[in-house]
């Protein structure tokens, strides 16, 4: 193999790919990153076998070839390589990566042991804005489960329609719902797709905002930018009947200005910050919700003046959770809905309620 | 006790009074601040014993007194406050803040057992820009030892003359300089402080440049910028005699471009990452700098022409150590002095050599 390519390229292709690197596996191939030289085309791929990236970049090929090296110190090296031509080349199993006066010498595997990124067939697909996606995907994917006894979970269940798609994702204590429309579909289809994968491939979607298409098929889902393709294994069961969790009709009903209502639980997080349910406690009475906290370093009344409708409640909270939702609402005010102090409350944006929905276990009130 | 001041004010005045709290001490009122309100001002205090800060706030104190809260907790909760006017209480040992509609209130401690700082004799002192008693600091307090065995070389000497101030740190592996004008001193003085209060004193020095009284008695020394004062124990011994450690004459010379030394030496570390040593060599041939390193991993060459007078030489050096000289080296080549592949390596700014010094061990060839 020899290559000839920009330096600045490599770099960026090199630290794309390698977000799909394991990061510790018994299978050395899958903390690789398989470098192929064909017509003009020098390909960079990584995968840990759940999550595939492939990235191209256009490149002088003198002699054709393929090869495998260590992930973590190829991005590492060619990260720090400001020059603008590079050329690698391999020869007795050892690749040269040649840059101004100087070079490096890595030790490569052979490419034959290196995982296949099985191919996603392009029948079933959906067209949808980048900006709507990466919508879809940060504003649930937090709440997605982390362990490992219900792997469902750490999936985020994506529902295509004509003309919209909804993600859903829950751990068992929250749950998070996002609505954006798409441009088309060649049907109505879903996947539970891996929380990690759906993050990684939000965090490629940069720049500018175009529509892209999303192959999906039975056990796999490919996006495909191009110059980057990136696939991602789906998850195999049934996710939770999510509607049935929903609560519609409610008790209580608060709309609360955003700002106040973030600073006031980030004061009473630090009370709370010892209790393992960061435990925080909400009273709402006369059109004011009085957020306390308490720990034997002190306590904290936080008073914010809202817009109540219904009975008088008192219900606790694990702060976080309702902090991560805070984070991901751009309205100015934000309606909690309650039911009873030991219910699910939900969470929306005030004005946009019906693109975006939080649900949040209350704790026991002690 | 009873205060209204500015929430801003009390917001930098608690962060920056807090990073003379000990982390964790047997003894609790390390971990606290003082907090004192008379004759409108509302005065801030840490201390851990070696390191000591006060700082003043401008407010209205219709009830004066003083008491003691835990450190971080009061640090983290005023730095959560955005609010422009703040109240501060005291009734029942407990210390209640209000700020607009809301309240936290804290558990107290006597003041009676918080320790006080040592006043500092105004009689010895002298006299310097802020900018150079930064540079004093920042340039050598990095090369200061870590461990306990030898106590007194985690201190920095300083020594001051008619006309200019040298700082000196050593760990036994290296060795770093600098050299600085003052605006005037009463006395010839040399003092030994602790690298982490020097730290501390530059990271308070921000602003605009302008001279600064620095006051200096047997066992500490003080910064008094008015509504700051800085206090630190001095370190108690005889300094390393270190005039004698640094060679005067040379068999090699090496004009050295920073950008592309520092950038091999990059590269070249990634190689050496899990060696303790960081270990990288230098072949010095021709008007060449060769820095090598290898590991199971491969090898590099970084070829680097250079201006070199005197005889050949093969070396080899902890690459950490001289990364970090790199960073606090401003001009556009170094100066690299070399006897021979076991003795010291002077370091010095291509054209400033005479303010900044810098001197690195080398490792054993292999």
């Amino acid at each position: 193999m020899k290559v000839i390519c920009g330096g600045i390229e490599l770099r960026e292709a090199a630290s794309k790919v390698f977000k799909a690197c394991a990061v510790r596996s018994t299978n050395p191939m899958l903390e690789c990153i398989k470098l192929e030289a064909k017509g003009g085309i020098f390909k960079l791929t990584a995968t840990d076998l759940e999550l595939g990236i492939e990235k191209s970049v256009p490149a002088s090929t003198p002699i054709e070839g393929e090869v495998v090296v260590t992930g973590t110190f190829f991005k590492d090296f060619v990260s720090k390589l400001s020059y603008e031509q590079i050329e690698l080349s391999v020869s007795d199993n050892v690749l040269r990566i040649s840059y101004g006066e100087s070079d490096g010498k890595l030790m490569t595997m052979p490419s034959a042991d290196f995982p296949q990124i099985r191919g996603v067939s392009k029948e079933q697909h959906f067209v949808v804005q980048k900006k709507d996606l990466r919508d879809l995907v940060n504003k649930v994917a937090f709440s997605a489960g982390t362990d490992d006894y219900r792997p469902i979970l750490k999936g985020v269940l994506i529902e295509i329609e004509e003309g919209g798609a909804a993600a859903i994702a829950l751990d068992g204590y929250r749950l998070a719902k996002c609505e954006r429309p798409i441009v088309s579909t060649t049907a109505k289809m879903h996947a539970i797709v891996p929380a990690r994968s759906l993050k990684e491939i939000a965090s490629i979607l940069d720049g500018e905002d175009e529509p892209i298409i999303v192959y999906v098929q039975k056990n796999y889902l490919m996006v495909d930018l191009g110059h980057t393709k990136i696939t991602t294994r789906l998850l195999d069961g049934d996710f939770v009947n999510y509607k049935n969790i929903i609560p519609t009709s409610f008790e209580t009903t608060t709309i609360v200005p955003k700002s106040p209502f973030a600073d006031g639980l980030e004061r009473a997080k630090l009370l709370s910050r010892n209790d393992r349910n960061s435990m925080v406690r909400f009273d709402i009475k006369d059109k004011c919700l009085t957020i306390s906290s308490t720990s034997e370093l002190g306590n904290l009344n936080e008073n914010i003046i809202i817009n109540a409708t219904g009975k008088d409640m008192s219900i606790a909270f694990n702060a976080n959770y309702l902090t991560d939702i805070l984070k991901n609402i751009d309205t100015d005010t934000v309606t909690l809905n309650y039911i009873n102090s030991t219910s699910p409350v939900v969470v929306t944006p005030t004005t946009t309620a019906e693109d975006l929905l939080y649900l949040v276990l209350p704790v026991r009130l002690v």
